[in-house]
C-alpha cells in the first residue's frame, strides 16, 4: 500500500483545499510545501497568502484609511490634524495577518489529518511504475509513495530581461509589499491587475506613481466600458498611465532605477526610487519532477487536463495556476475540490463559466461571464442594461458614488452572459451575479427579485431593470 | 374619463415606485404628497428618504469615521491627532445627501411624466360612483377623479403615554437626527431597529447611551444566534442596554428627562440630556378618507390586500407600511411595482417569503427567510451551518472580522429556509442568499458556486458547507 492516497505537490489556494477535502473523504492526504519567509519560516499558502491576496487587501485597506483620513473626512464633520504614517506598524500588521491565516492553514492540516510534507516535492515515477514523491527540505530528502498525486505548484511573477528584479531597487509583487520606506517615486512596469493594485497602494500612501502598460489598450480583460470608467478614475487619482510603453532597459544607479521605454513618441528615460515589475504570471513547474515523468505541457507552458483536473497520466492530477485558465486563487481552490471529489469516486466539478474576477483597486472592480468585446466577436446578441451608482442612495450615504453595474443577457433568451461592476464593494456585490448565472438566470429574474434598501446591491436591481429599459430611479 | 388612470396617495417608496412604474406602463399618473421639510420645502420620498433610512446611514457612516480616526487607526500605521468633531456639518452631509435623493425623485416624475399633487390627499367616492382624491395643500384644495387610487400612506412613530414627544428633550427618529449638539446622555426607549441605529450613531459620537426595551428578549425578531451575538457586541461597545424596563413616567426638567421605568428590580429613575422614543412605528392612515370610503381595515389598523395588494373596494389598492407585513422601504417598492403592473393588466406579484432584513450597527445584522425559533415553532427539521468571520481573510485584511453567517437547511430536501447574517457588510451580503433562495437553492448549490477570493461572500460560502458538516477552512 502506498504511503499516502493522495500527495499534493504545493500548498496553496488550490493544493492546501484539495489535501483538506481529499482528508475529509476519508483518504490519506499530504501537501508538500517549502515556502519560506523572510523571518526563515515555513509557510503554507503558496503566493496568495503569502504575497498575493491577502497581504496586498490588508496593505490596501491601512493605505485606504491613510487617504481618507488625510483627505476625505472634513465633509463627515470629522476634523483631523497631524496624519502621520507609521509604516512599519503598517507592514506589521500585514504581516501579522499573512502569519495568522498561514498559521490557520496549519490547524485545519492537523484538524483534517492532513500530513505536511516540509520541503518541496519532485513527482517521480517508482521502481514498480506507482508514483513516488520526492519531498527535499531543511533535514534532507525523504521520499513518499503516492496512489495519486495532485500537481498544485502554482506560478511566478514573469520575468522581463529589461529589468531583472535585485531585489531592493527593482522587485517583484513580493518585495513591493515591504518597502522599508514609501518611494517618492514609483515605477510599476505593468498595469494589470497585480501593478493597479500596488500601485494604488504605495500612491495612496504617498508615492508618485507611473504605470508603464506596454499594450495599447487598458485593462483589456475587462469589459470596455469599465476599463474606460477605471482608467478616468485612477488618473484623477495620480495615477500616471502610460499606454504603448515597451521597456527596453534599465539601470539601477544611486538616484534610483533609470528606466527606459519606447512608446508611438520615441523613446524616453525616466528614473523612479524603485520599479515593481508586475508583467504578468507564469505556470511554475520547474522541479516538480512534471515533465520528466511526462506530462503534457501546452505551448504556453501550462499543465493540459481534461475538464475534470487529470493530466494525460494516470492518477497525475493538476489544479490552479500551473493549469490553463485565470490565474485567481478561488479558481484554484474550486479545481482543488473537484480533483479531491474525483479522487474518492465522486462527481467533481467546476463550473469555469462563472468564475468571477476581482481588482481591489478604489473603486473595486469585479465581473463574472462575458464582456462585451467577447460578445461581438462571437456574434452573440445581447441586450445591455447599466445602472450608475450615483444614484444609489446607499453609496451616497457612504460618500462613495462612482462607477456602475452593467449587466448583459442574451437578446434571444434574457439569460444573463455577462455582469460587470466598477464601484463600491464590488468584490461582494459580484457574489450575488454569479449564483444568478450558476442558475441560469435571466435579466428579468434579478429584475423581480426584491434587494434591500439603502444598500449597494439595488444598483444591481436596476441594473437587471435597465435590460428591459425600465429602471425605476434613473 | 378620469383625470388620471391611477392616483397614488403618498410619495414615500411604495407610493412613488407605485407611480413611476405605472407611468411606465402606459397609465396617466399622478402621486400625492405634502411631506414639508424643517425647512418649509415639499419634498418627496416619505419617511424612508426624510427621516429614515437614508440620513440615518448617511450619520452612521459619518459617526462610524468619527469612531474610528478616533480610536481605530494606529493598528494600521495611521497616527492621528486633534480628532474633533464638527456637527453642523455632519449635519449638514446628511442634509444634502437627503436633498440630492428627494430632488431626484422630483427628476424622475418629471421624466416619467408623473404630476406630483403638492398636499395630503383624502379618497373620496364623487357622486357617480367613481374615485376621486382631494388634495390639501398650501394653495387650496383642488379634487382630481382617478379610476384606480393606491394608498400608500405609510407609518408613524408609536406614541407612548408615557412620553409625550416634545420635540426638544423628547424626540422621535426624526428628532433623533438633528440634534445640535451632541447631547452627554442619551435615553432611547426601544430597542429595536431603529433604537439601536440612532443608539449607535449617537454613541460613536460622544453620548452615554442607554437603551430601555420592555421587552424581556434583545431582538426577538432576529435568530437568536444573531441576537445573542448582537447584544454582547454592542454592550462590549458601550451602549447600556437595559431588558424587560417599561418607561412608566417621563418628566422634563431642568437638568434633562427625568425617566421612571420599571423592571424586575423595582422601579427606577434615571435622567437624561435626551430622550429618544423608539417603540415601533404604526400605520398612518388618518385623514386618508380609507376609513370613511369603507376600506376594510384589520385588528392592528394596518389595511387589508390580496397578495396583489386590491383591497375590499374595486380599484382601490395599498401598498407598504400601512399593509400588514415589515415596515420596510423595499417591500413598498416592490409592492408598488406589483400593483401597478396588475393595474396595467400584467401579472405583478412580490414574493414575500424573500424580503431582506437589515439593521444598520456595527457589525450590521442582515437576515431572509425563517429563523430557528420559527422552524421549531413550526415544527420544521433544518440542518444549521456557520461560519465566523474570524475565519475570513478579507474580514481579516479589513480589521472586522467579528460575527458569522448561519444557513439554516430543510433537513429532508436541503432547501434554504433562512440565512442569517451579523457581521461586516451583511446588508450587501444578504442579496445572495435573497437571489439564492428566490431561486429554491439547496445549500449544496451555495456550497458548489464559486466565491471570488479574498471576499466576505466566501463566509457564505463555508456556512453552505457547514451545512453538510465540511467546512474547507473551519
Amino acid at each position: 500500500m502506498a504511503d499516502f492516497d493522495v500527495v499534493v505537490i504545493g500548498g496553496g489556494p488550490g493544493g492546501y483545499v484539495a489535501a483538506i477535502r481529499a482528508a475529509q473523504l476519508g483518504l490519506r492526504a499530504a501537501c508538500v510545501e517549502g515556502w519560506t519567509t523572510p523571518s526563515g519560516q515555513l509557510a503554507l499558502g503558496g503566493t496568495c497568502l503569502n504575497v498575493g491576496c491577502i497581504p496586498s487587501k490588508a496593505m490596501l485597506e491601512s493605505s485606504e484609511h491613510f487617504e481618507q483620513v488625510s483627505h476625505g473626512l472634513s465633509e463627515h464633520g470629522v476634523q483631523v490634524s497631524g496624519v502621520k504614517l507609521d509604516l512599519a506598524t503598517l507592514l506589521k500588521r500585514k504581516d501579522g495577518i499573512v502569519g495568522t491565516l498561514t498559521g490557520g492553514i496549519q490547524g485545519l492540516f492537523k484538524k483534517n489529518k492532513v500530513e505536511w510534507l516540509r520541503g518541496f516535492g519532485r513527482l517521480e515515477k517508482s521502481g514498480d511504475g506507482a508514483w513516488q514523491v520526492v519531498v527535499e527540505g531543511a533535514e534532507g530528502a525523504r521520499i513518499v509513495s503516492a496512489t495519486h498525486v495532485v500537481l498544485a505548484t502554482g506560478s511566478r511573477p514573469r520575468p522581463i530581461d529589461a529589468a531583472p528584479i535585485d531585489g531592493k531597487s527593482i522587485v517583484d509583487n513580493a518585495g513591493a509589499l515591504a518597502f522599508d520606506s514609501v518611494p517618492k517615486t514609483l515605477g510599476v512596469i505593468g498595469a494589470g491587475v497585480i501593478g493597479l493594485e500596488l500601485g494604488s497602494v504605495w500612491r495612496r500612501l504617498g508615492s508618485q506613481v507611473t504605470l508603464l502598460e506596454a499594450l495599447p489598450g487598458f485593462l483589456a480583460l475587462a469589459d470596455p466600458g469599465v476599463a474606460a470608467e477605471a482608467h478616468k478614475q485612477f488618473t484623477a487619482q495620480g495615477l500616471d498611465i502610460r499606454l504603448g510603453a515597451t521597456v527596453t532597459a534599465t539601470k539601477v544607479g544611486k538616484a534610483g532605477v533609470a528606466v527606459t521605454y519606447k512608446d508611438k513618441d520615441g523613446e524616453h528615460t525616466t528614473t523612479f526610487d524603485k520599479l515593481v515589475v508586475a508583467v504578468g504570471r507564469v505556470p511554475h513547474t520547474d522541479g516538480s519532477g512534471a515533465r520528466e515523468v511526462g506530462v503534457a505541457f501546452n505551448e504556453r507552458g501550462f499543465i493540459v487536463t481534461d475538464e475534470q483536473g487529470r493530466t494525460n497520466l494516470p492518477n497525475v492530477w493538476a489544479v490552479g495556476d500551473c493549469t490553463p485558465g485565470p490565474m485567481l486563487a478561488h479558481k484554484a481552490s474550486e479545481e482543488g475540490v473537484m480533483v479531491a471529489e474525483c479522487i474518492a469516486g465522486q462527481h467533481g466539478h467546476c463550473d469555469h463559466a462563472v468564475i468571477p474576477w476581482v481588482i481591489y483597486t478604489h473603486p473595486e472592480i469585479a465581473w463574472v461571464g462575458q464582456t462585451e468585446t467577447q460578445l461581438k466577436a462571437a456574434g452573440i446578441d445581447y441586450r445591455a442594461g447599466s445602472f450608475p451608482f450615483a444614484a444609489n442612495g446607499r453609496a451616497r450615504s457612504l460618500g462613495n458614488p462612482s462607477g456602475f453595474v452593467k449587466m448583459l443577457a442574451c437578446a434571444r433568451t434574457d439569460r444573463l452572459l455577462g455582469v460587470h461592476i466598477i464601484g463600491p464593494q464590488a468584490s461582494e456585490l459580484i457574489s450575488e451575479a454569479v449564483v444568478a448565472m450558476a442558475f441560469g438566470a435571466a435579466s428579468e429574474d434579478l429584475a423581480r427579485i426584491v434587494h434591500a434598501h439603502p444598500t449597494l446591491s439595488e444598483s444591481m436591481h436596476e441594473a437587471a431593470l435597465a435590460v428591459d429599459g425600465r429602471t425605476l430611479h434613473l
